[in-house]
């Protein structure tokens, strides 16, 4: 006969950690934290496969059952010297339902079973605390209604409340004992009209029905919905825990408390928390009374604070990471009701991660995979506010955006570009705020602590701007007003003016009136040691996407081993050249064009061989000019007259030649290799001025791996056509310059029909990156610019489970990322791999990279930190490194 | 021994028109008319084997080759009682390359080979024509240059300037017989500073010279290039043909002609052509003698055209075809230097194809496959400009556009929809020009007799529309500049204002000053019996694309088994409706919304059971709400207080609101499912009004078949979420309406995502439509709105070969629609598949459909009869049924 039940709690562990399939994942961890030799409340668990026995047998309990469930109910009242149903010495119980995985749809917790009129007497006798027990009992007659016999909670609030006006009520609270004893009797009333029969007063029958019922909840129409779309399968069933319920609330000698084994906020190795005696945990919930320091807790009861101290050191080593720890004392006896891995701020991850190797607890590869996230790294790489819940409980916050490029800013207010600037170069440090941004935008964004946008998404234009620059950003906040003509801003009733203080949050999306007190990021000695053993476990190439020589820098001292996305157009947007570049737009025919071009010429240049200093030693992949030629002009009617002063064409000229390029669909347009096709001075200048500027580099000692990248290819016979142009130039520098020096020519994969052709485009190409912003674009038919009116309903409804910009939908994108490294690397097998999307600074994004065998991931250089630990925990968990089963 | 040379000419065939490989196109096709028994001049081909071995050879002729083509040669001069190099009686030949594909890149023909000092003077007393002499003889010295040892013409055309300069000469004509001797004198001169020897002047080296430079042309840069473009792989080599030259300018004995086998304009059997007496074919191409009738040839020598009657009537026999015949007299002497399939009017198409059936010539599939282009049909199904060459040659063609919808209109100028529906009200035909339409435009153009935009490509939204009601347009005409301000219009240096006379040209683009004399379509007799044997031969349906019931009747006339596509937004822009809609959309809250729909309800209701009514036994697809809610409102300043106006709302309020509906990329926005998921509102109208139709016209003992398709899904979420609102509203109506009608649920398949995850979406879809349109510009990266700045140059570039907007690139596109296919199918093996873009009515792209096994086509009522005979052609070629070989 196999065992239907496990036994766990005070020195018995029938199960552990690894049982999940048969004790659900509650079950498991009570075992394992009995294993480890806890004192939790001890109970039992039903195994998953008696579930599937129970349903066939139309929900009864076998004899043979009941007998073995008898058995380990005796074992804790034995236990705890308690008796189910007794008044004098009673014992309540947990019943719990608990699958493999979690799941909603599934019978919830019923607390306090095993009461009725002579328990909850006895109850308040033995506590002394009549309105405790009284409140117990109709809470359990609610939930067992509503969670057991599936009866609605509303008849049960409308008798509460019809009782708290005949008493004149104004709070729950406000009700005394003897007022919930009469609730009792109107809850019994209320559950007979509604369930059909009288409440079970006999607790063994409260415990069979309980039983079934989360059993029975197995086959609920939502939880197979959910395991339908979560595609679960294979699961056996649901178990059932049924565990003693423990009381802090009996008196000096009890109490209740939670603490972590270090410092949650620096790492510290120290018990810390809170205790609140003579209480349950409810009592700190309903903020009813205020817990003190866990010193209290040495002071009145040393015993029980050595106990504690030496079970939580056991339980840290045990989990091998600092513990989060909930436990109640009930009369002088010690319970731990949940242990689970503790949250902590980034700064306390890196050190305990330090600490717990040093302390031999760890090996670096576990503390690489285990104790540090990723978004630990991003708080530390960024400013923050000292004093979050300061701001919020002043009322100062005015709206909430997408958090869109974390950090924290503050600044005066303004409206333009120009007047960033402006506001800047004499001393002031300010926020922009725009209803969206465009490349025109860029020079005051850089000026500005922070931006600020009405509109746009995660990946909208601001966004991506700002997050390559570790500048906060606000997105899309709907719900304040930017009138930049008025130049105020209204949100939430309240309206600012050009030069009135805000802070932006962009770690939390909130935008904050006034000031706010910012602290620095720093690099710690703890943080560069943990991201040396993150290198060492890492597999995969970590660049970043920078665009001048002094992102370059900041990106390399992140660690970035290369460049693999350098956009060139920023370039043009530079006092003294925009103008050059905007005459060569206007022009009609290609001399003038060519003539305008080599005025650039020496500009790119000078960019280009200053980033390749920068990246000495590393690859840069260049893209050539991609954004369609309207991006560089401008759109308003004034800027519009001055550029043709300036080029002394009418005015007229130049707004008929804007139109002209105006285009109903940009993204879908003239831009990216169709400039380069359609213009190919365009791409022989811009080769000449990176292979020159290789040249001039490389004669100054350094090593340069120029990668120029053709973007927007969906046919290799566009390819083909730049790629010839590149090659010319090469040879005709090369000649000149009496210098070669190596260089790849490949090409982005964005456009999904570059991907289908992967073979036949890299046949000519020497190597491929992902474009995966625009690739997510494309395949899913999303403009990043224009998802802010239905994506938020998507990702509420479950259509789409993550922003499909943030994290890449592996499920769709992914197919063709696979399927255009696949087919690329069967006609080249060394064909060089990289994403420089989005994606790339994303953790579940680069981990998919690493499952595909990528070169390389290329992000922003504030996220290189993050995607290196994500690479690394990538590959250790291919390697089998995997998180310790058994945490919560 | 193998053979290397084959014979052909009167009576002699050595090889026929299966040896393409062998004797390359142009050898087996004179070996397949000698075979015919028609009087070909006499000549040979060297066999492609022999290409492989002379090339190993590093270019030498074996001994035993040149034996095999000296005795080859004797024949013919035997048959054409000439000798080679003999000025008494000269034979000259041509030479040319042939492989079993047309390849450019290989040496071109050389003409006359045999000519020296003495043939030419031999020539010129037998002709007694000296001037014809001399300049057959300088031609074949430069093109013997040229083509057989690669010198630049350039030098020989020097020479020829210099001398007209000294003999004051204006064209090549004034240059007499002793001016050619002379000049003859100096490309030998020439001929010996590029090639660096003497000009060969024995005719036998001149042909050995020859023959090893068509072979060695075989490996030339360009022909190994454009093999490997077009991936042509498995050719042995090149053939070389050489043939006897005959002339038709040996006095009056001799002529040259080309004809017939019956009347090409109308397909009446009889001879139809042209002769001109002792004159050559360059004659006629110079212009410089007008040919006759080929009843001269009839008084002038009826045995003559009594042999070349007989000879045409067996050739047609033969080919199975109506032939167009070049003849030669030389001394009485016919011979035929080429036939082929000659090209016809659809009329005459048609009438061919019953006639040679009738005449027991060909089997009725054979005549679907081989006798009627989908072209020809469209044609029938237009009027037409009954004289353009009057209008060409009068100068009157203003500019040329896209010929986006084929027919011929003409009408008065208006330049804005409202004009025209008010010039059309009271009885005025009106040409409608805009800059691009919108589809606010739709009334004034269903007003007009044709559009003409002056940007756009041919899937933008005047060609989709217009072609939809087989109206007229040109569009993306960038040479006309339209003023709608002025109400001018500007091309070629002419203001046309509003009023003035204006005529379209669908079918070549043109755009024509004034009135021309309009022809109507009509469908014939003949038509109509070969469109049976079309149905007849069909495997796959043909639907249409209808929004209105009109638009059904007129496609169920031309064979429509269904709509493909009911597209329900242009429901919305009628007169009454379009108010009610903007309320709609511009209302913030659903219960406004809601109301509105429900007026709109009856409105929709109505279109579809007219729909149904017209479509009685035939399925038809109805697309729910696809296009952007801002496409529904109003751009125009006035029109949009006139909304306030009407709706009782601030003008700045139907502003912001208009600007809150703004997008960058249209294309990729709100809009599709996605608006059916925000606002379930508009699906469960529009499910409502469907159903009701059907219950109507069911209870009118109509069969319906409603297919709802579901536009833009990415992800079965999406679907799922949609069908759930179509079913439950389903039965709502059901209940209320006491009958029950069958009724799918699918959608289009148009993002790349959905195509990619086919096999989640087909467990709920019902159906799939390719939204071919769509699926290109996600796919490609392409706006149709926006590629006029450059697939003009991606085509002529060769990037891609067609443009993917007309016929489907089957390499790309394709790919995601067989993947969809396929994974569609694997987990509904009856899933019914369609396609509904504008390919639908493309003769490759239906037989691409064919091969994959979609179920029908979908496509403008126009095209109809086009797509049946696509997919007709496509199924027998399916079956083996192909064109006869030996044609040229």
């Amino acid at each position: 006969m196999t065992r239907s039940v496990y036994r766990f709690g005070n020195g018995v562990a029938e199960g552990n950690a690894a049982m999940k399939d048969l004790l659900g994942g509650k079950g498991a961890n009570l075992a394992e934290m009995s294993v480890a030799g806890l004192p939790v409340p001890p109970g039992f668990t039903i195994s998953t496969e008696v579930c599937r026995s129970v349903l066939a047998q139309g929900g009864t309990l076998s004899r043979e059952l009941l007998e073995e469930i008898q058995a380990a109910l005796a074992a804790v009242e034995a236990e705890l010297g308690a008796k189910f149903g007794d008044p004098e010495k009673p014992l309540l119980v947990s019943v719990r339902s608990g699958a493999a995985v979690s799941m909603p749809g599934m019978m919830d917790t019923v607390l306090n079973l095993g009461m009725n009129d002579e328990v909850a007497a006895g109850l308040a006798a033995r506590t002394k605390r009549d309105r405790f027990a009284w409140d117990a009992y109709r809470r359990f007659l609610e939930m067992f209604a509503n969670v057991v016999m599936n009866v609605s909670r509303a008849p049960f609030e409308h008798a509460m409340e019809k009782l708290k006006r005949e008493r004149g009520a104004q709070r729950d609270a406000d009700l005394t004992a003897e007022d919930l004893r009469e609730l009792v009797g109107r809850f019994k009333e209320t559950y007979k009209t509604h369930a059909g029969h009288d409440f079970p007063t006999n607790p063994r029958e409260q415990l069979e029905r309980a039983i079934v019922a989360v059993f029975r909840s197995w086959n609920s129409d939502r939880a197979i919905k959910y395991r339908e779309v979560q595609r679960i399968t294979g699961l056996l069933g649901t178990a059932v825990t049924v565990q003693s319920m423990v009381f802090g609330n009996m008196g000096e000698s009890s109490g209740t408390g939670v603490c972590f084994t270090r410092n949650p906020s620096d790492g510290t190795r120290e018990l810390y928390g809170e205790y609140l005696v003579d209480a349950q945990g409810e009592d700190v919930v309903a903020g009813t009374r205020t817990p003190e320091p866990i010193a209290t807790l040495r002071e009145k009861m040393p015993a029980i604070y050595e106990e504690l101290a030496a079970l939580t050191q056991k339980l840290e080593g045990h989990f091998r990471n600092m513990q989060d720890i909930e436990f109640t004392v009930q009369e002088g006896r010690l319970f731990i009701l949940q242990t689970r891995h503790g949250k902590r701020t980034g700064r306390a991850a890196v050190k305990i991660a330090v600490d717990l190797v040093a302390e031999g607890l760890v090996t670096q590869e576990e503390a690489v995979v285990n104790l540090v996230e990723p978004a630990h790294l991003d708080q530390l790489l960024h400013p923050y506010f000292a004093d979050e819940s300061g701001y919020r409980k002043a009322g100062r916050v005015l709206a909430k955006g997408l958090a869109a490029s974390p950090g924290a800013a503050m600044g005066k207010l303004v409206f333009t570009a120009e007047d960033a600037e402006a506001w800047r170069a004499r001393g002031e440090k300010v926020v922009l705020a725009r209803v969206e941004t465009s490349p025109e935008d860029v020079a005051g964004m850089h000026a500005a602590e922070g931006v600020l946008t009405s509109r746009g998404g995660m990946t909208s234009h601001a966004a991506v701007v700002a997050r390559g620059w570790g500048k906060p950003c606000v997105a899309g906040c709907h719900d304040v007003e930017i009138d930049h003509v008025a130049k105020v801003l209204r949100a939430n009733g309240k309206t600012l003016a050009e030069g009135d203080w805000l802070s932006l949050n962009g770690t939390t999306g909130e935008v904050i009136e006034g000031e706010c007190l910012l602290t620095d990021a720093r690099v710690s000695e703890h943080m560069l040691a943990f991201m040396l053993w993150v290198d060492a476990a890492r597999t995969i190439g970590v660049r970043t996407n920078a665009d001048t020589p002094k992102d370059a820098a900041v990106a390399r001292s992140f660690g970035a081993e290369g460049i693999g996305l350098c956009r060139t157009e920023h370039m043009f947007f530079e006092e003294g050249r925009i103008l050059t570049m905007r005459r060569m737009i206007l022009s009609d025919d290609v001399r003038t064009r060519t003539a305008t071009l080599s005025e650039l010429l020496p500009f790119q240049r000078d960019d280009f061989a200053g980033i390749f200093r920068a990246m000495d030693g590393f690859p840069v992949t260049i893209r050539l000019l991609d954004p369609p030629l309207h991006e560089f002009l401008p759109a308003e009617p004034k800027q519009q007259e001055e550029v043709a002063k300036a080029m002394g064409m009418s005015v007229e000229r130049v707004r008929m030649r804007i139109a002209a390029l105006h285009e109903q669909n940009p993204m879908l347009g003239h831009r990216g290799c169709r400039l380069g096709v359609t213009h190919p001075e365009i791409t022989v200048m811009q080769s000449r001025a990176i292979l020159e500027a290789a040249c001039i580099a490389s004669r100054e000692g350094k090593r340069v791996l120029p990668e120029i990248m053709v973007p927007l290819v969906g046919t290799v016979r566009e390819f083909s056509h730049q790629k010839a142009l590149v090659e010319q130039t090469a040879e005709a520098v090369f000649q000149e310059q009496g210098l070669r020096v190596e260089y790849l020519v490949g090409t982005m994969i964005e456009v999904p029909r570059a991907a289908l052709t992967a073979d036949d485009i890299a046949k000519e190409a020497q190597f491929f990156s992902f474009g995966t912003n625009d690739l997510t674009q494309l395949t899913l038919g999303f403009s990043r610019d224009d998802v802010a009116t239905f994506l938020p309903r998507y990702l509420a409804l479950g259509i789409y489970a993550e922003d499909p910009f943030k994290t890449l939908d592996q499920h769709g994108v992914g197919q063709l990322v696979k399927l255009a490294s696949e087919r690329g690397r069967s006609v080249r097998e060394n064909l060089k791999l990289g994403i420089c999307g989005e994606h790339g600074g994303d953790p579940k994004s680069v981990a998919f990279c690493v499952g595909l065998g990528l070169d390389y991931v290329s992000c922003s250089p504030f996220r290189v930190p993050i995607a290196r630990l994500a690479a690394a925990q990538a590959a250790l968990k291919q390697r089998g490194i995997r998180e310790k089963a058994g945490e919560s």
